[in-house]
C-alpha cells in the first residue's frame, strides 16, 4: 500500500462543477492525504510508487448501487424476451442449477469487468454470498453484499438465518471494504409477516436494508389488489423505512410514493439500462429529485443490461430524462456525474467523503486516458466525462489505496483463468 | 490495396441474426472476395496480408447516416442548456467565426474518432464542403456528403450554386468513397419557393437529397401554423419526396406522416442520442419499422451528442424502444445491428451489399478484440455486439479494401497534430 504520488493529471473531484487543469494526489494507506492543483514540486523521495499522469484525467471511482454479479454467467442467453418469459422460463431454471463454485467464477467475470471499466465498489443481491464476498476480498474491490432472501416457505427462515450468519462473518471484513445489507427480495416474494421478521433482524444488527421496489407496473397493479396499496406505501406500513434502506428500480411511483420515500429519506439505485431493456420502462428520477431524495445509478445483472458499465448507466442518465421530459436542462451532466459518485455513497450508507477525491476520503481513484479523440477540445470535462468517455477509456484503478488495475491490465485476478472457466461452467449450465 | 486474408476470426456478417464462430474473410481490391465457415485450409500464398484473427470478431463497418462533423469543435462547450439558447446562442455565434480550415481540423477529429470507432461511413451537412471532401478524401473513410442550404435571402441562391457546383466536382471521387446529395437544411429554412429549385436541381443531376425534418415539437407547431399541414405533408406538396429523400430525425410524426413516408419510401436517420439530449423528445421508431419505412441511425454533431460513437447509437436504439413501449421484445439487438449497417446504407442509397460481410461486396471491415469480460460467455455474439461492445473494442478497420486502423492506430491521419490543431482553433473560436 504505502505511498503513491500521481503528478500532472487533470482532477476531477466530484466535489464541483469543475475540473483542475493540471494537479497532483497523494495516497497514503487506504487514504486521499493531498489533492494538489498545479505542477508538483515537492520531492519525489519517499513514495512507493510515482506516477507521471501527463494526458490522464483523475476521478473518483464509480459506485454500482445495484446488481447481481454472477448473472454474467446468463449474458446474451436471455435477450429480447418479455420479463416473464425472461425471469421464469430462462433466468429461474439456469440459476436453479447454479452451484457455489458456478457463482464464484461468474462474480469473477464481473468484478474483471467493474474493475476495468472504473468501477470501484459494487453491490450485489444474491445466494452462495460467502463466495462472493471471497471473490471480492481477492480481487480488492469494494463490496456492499446481500444474501438476497426469498421468504416464502418452507426455506424463507433457512434463508433469513442465512444472511443473519453472512452479516455476523463479513460486516466490515477486508478492511471495512466488505459491509453487508439486509436484502428482502422484494414485497411480492416477502410476505408482510416475513418482512417484519427482517426487518427486525436489520434493527438487531444495525445494518441497512436493500430491496426492489415498483420495477414494473404489473407488480404495483398485484400488490394494490393483495394489499390495498402500493409496494411503496406497504413498506411504510410493515416498518421497513423505519430502517435504513436502499430501494432498487422504483420505476412505476405515484406522488404519494415519491412523499413517503421523501419523507423516511429512502434511498434509491436508478436502473436506467436494466429498465428499458426489460421494458419495466423509465423510473420518475426529476420528480424524486426536486423532492430531495438521494439517487444513486446501477447496473442490475448482466442478463438485463448487459454489460456492467457504469459509465453508460452515467451518461444514460443524464441524456434519457432530457428525452422524456422534453427538457435539455434535466439531470446535468454533473448531476449524472454525481449519481455514479457521492450520491451512490450516500445510497449505500457508506461514509461521507467516498465518491471524491479530496484529503481524508477513501483512496478510490480511477486514471482516464483523455489522449483520445472524444476528450478534445480540451474545455469542459465534466461534460467530457458524462457523455463522451467509456469505460475502456480507464487505465489504472486504485480501491482503498491499492492499485488493482495497471495500464488496463487486473493486477489481482487471472483474466484468462476466469474466461476459460465461465465457458466451461456455461457449457454445463446451457446443456439440456 | 492487393489481397488481404484474415482467418480463425468469429464472423458476423450482418445478414442473418447469427455469428460464424470461427471463419475467414479474404479481400481483394476494394471488395470481399471471399466469406468462409471454419478453419481456412489454403495457401497463404500471394496475399499482401495476413492477419490472425483468434480472439477477434468480424463485423461490416458502421454508417453514420446523419451528421455534421466539424461540429467537434463544440463539443462540450454548450451543454445542458434549452435548444434555442443552445442553437442561438451559443453554436451559431462561434459557427459564423469558422473558417474553411477550422473546419478542415474539426473534420479531421471527428473522421478520426469516427475510424477509431468503427464508422466506415459517415453523412455530413455543413460548409466548405470542399475541405470536408478533402478530409474524407486523404483518410480513407466513406462520406455521404451535402453542402447545407440554408435558403434564405440574399445567400440561398449562392448556396444552392455552391451546392451544384461542389456536387459536380466531388459525386463518385475517390474510387466512389465520396457521394453527394443536396442538404436544404429544413423546411423552416428553406422557403417553398426556394425548396422547389432545389428539388430540380436534385432531378437534374440526378441525386439524393436529405434534409432536417420534424426534429422538434415547436416547428411542427409553427410549420402547421405557417402552412397549414405538418413537415412531411408539406414536403410531399412541394415535391420532395419524388425524389429519393433521406430524412434526419423526424421525432414528431402523425400517423398520417408516416403513412405519407411509407408511400413515398422515405429514409429515415434516426439519432437517439442527440434528440434525447436536446430534449426533443424520441422518434416513433416502432411505428416506422411496423410500416416497412427502412430506419438508419445516426450521431449528429458531437456538439449534442457528444462523441461520435455508432456502437452507443446501436445500442440506444435497442434499448431505449423497449422501455418507451414498455415492450420487451421491441426493435432487436439484431435489427439494431441492421440499422447501424444495411439499413444504414439503404437510407443513404449507396450499393445494396455495403454493410454486410458477403463475396462481393465493398470491402469495409472492422475487427474487434473479443477477448475481454464483456464479451463473456461466448454463447449470443449479435446480442454482444449491441448490448455490451463499445466503440473503443475496435482493432482494426479497413475501407474500401485499404487498412486505415491498425491495433487501434489511425494509419492516414496524425493524430497529435489534430489535437493541437483543434486547441488552437477552439482558443481563437471560444474567445471573446
Amino acid at each position: 500500500m504505502g505511498r503513491t504520488l500521481i503528478h500532472g493529471a487533470v482532477i476531477v473531484t466530484a466535489l464541483e462543477d469543475a475540473s483542475i487543469p493540471n494537479g497532483y494526489l497523494i495516497i497514503e494507506g487506504n487514504r486521499l492525504a493531498e489533492v494538489g492543483s498545479g505542477e508538483y514540486t515537492g520531492t519525489t523521495e519517499g513514495f512507493d510508487r510515482v506516477i507521471d499522469a501527463k494526458g490522464k484525467l483523475a476521478m473518483p471511482g464509480l459506485i454500482n448501487t445495484h446488481g447481481h454479479a454472477a448473472m454474467t454467467l446468463l449474458r446474451g442467453y436471455a435477450d429480447d424476451l418479455p420479463l416473464q418469459t425472461w425471469l421464469e422460463d430462462r433466468c429461474w431454471p439456469i440459476e436453479a442449477k447454479m452451484t457455489d463454485e458456478d457463482i464464484y467464477w461468474g462474480t469473477q467475470l464481473a468484478i474483471l469487468e467493474m474493475l476495468k471499466g472504473g468501477t470501484t465498489t459494487f453491490t450485489d443481491m444474491y445466494f452462495s454470498m460467502d463466495r462472493v464476498a471471497e471473490a471480492a476480498k481477492e480481487s480488492g474491490i469494494r463490496a456492499c453484499l446481500s444474501r438476497g432472501i426469498i421468504g416464502f416457505p418452507p426455506d424463507g427462515e433457512k434463508k433469513l438465518a442465512e444472511a443473519i450468519s453472512f452479516s455476523k462473518e463479513y460486516h466490515g471484513q477486508a478492511n471495512n471494504r466488505i459491509t453487508v445489507t439486509f436484502g428482502p427480495h422484494a414485497p411480492y416474494t416477502c410476505p408482510p409477516d416475513f418482512m417484519k421478521k427482517v426487518v427486525s433482524a436489520s434493527e438487531e444488527l444495525n445494518l441497512p436494508i436493500q430491496i426492489h421496489l415498483s420495477e414494473t407496473a404489473r407488480e404495483v397493479a398485484e400488490c394494490v389488489e393483495q394489499h390495498g396499496v402500493s409496494p411503496i406505501k406497504l413498506m411504510e406500513e410493515l416498518g421497513v423505512f423505519n430502517r435504513p434502506t436502499l430501494a432498487a428500480h422504483c420505476v412505476h411511483l405515484s406522488d404519494e410514493d415519491i412523499e413517503i420515500m421523501a419523507k423516511y429519506d429512502v434511498r434509491v439505485a436508478h436502473n436506467p439500462d436494466s429498465n428499458l431493456k426489460l421494458g419495466s420502462g423509465i423510473a420518475p428520477v426529476l420528480k424524486m429529485l426536486e423532492k430531495g431524495l438521494t439517487v444513486g445509478l446501477g447496473t442490475d445483472g448482466a442478463a438485463s443490461n448487459n454489460n456492467l458499465d457504469m459509465f453508460e448507466e452515467m451518461r444514460m442518465a443524464a441524456m434519457l430524462h432530457k428525452g422524456v421530459n422534453q427538457d435539455a436542462i434535466a439531470v446535468s451532466a454533473f448531476k449524472a456525474l454525481e449519481m455514479a459518485t457521492t450520491d451512490g455513497a450516500r445510497a449505500l450508507f457508506l461514509e461521507e467523503s467516498l465518491g471524491t477525491l479530496q484529503a481524508g476520503a477513501l483512496a478510490d481513484v480511477l486514471l482516464l486516458d483523455i489522449e483520445q479523440p472524444h476528450f478534445y477540445p480540451r474545455h469542459n470535462m465534466i461534460a467530457h466525462l458524462v457523455y463522451s468517455a467509456g469505460s475502456r477509456d480507464v487505465t489504472h484503478v486504485f480501491v482503498d489505496g491499492e492499485l488493482v488495475v495497471e495500464d488496463r491490465k487486473v493486477l489481482t485476478m487471472d483474466e484468462q483463468q476466469i474466461y476459460a472457466e465461465v465457458q466451461r461452467v456455461c457449457e454445463r449450465l446451457y446443456a439440456e
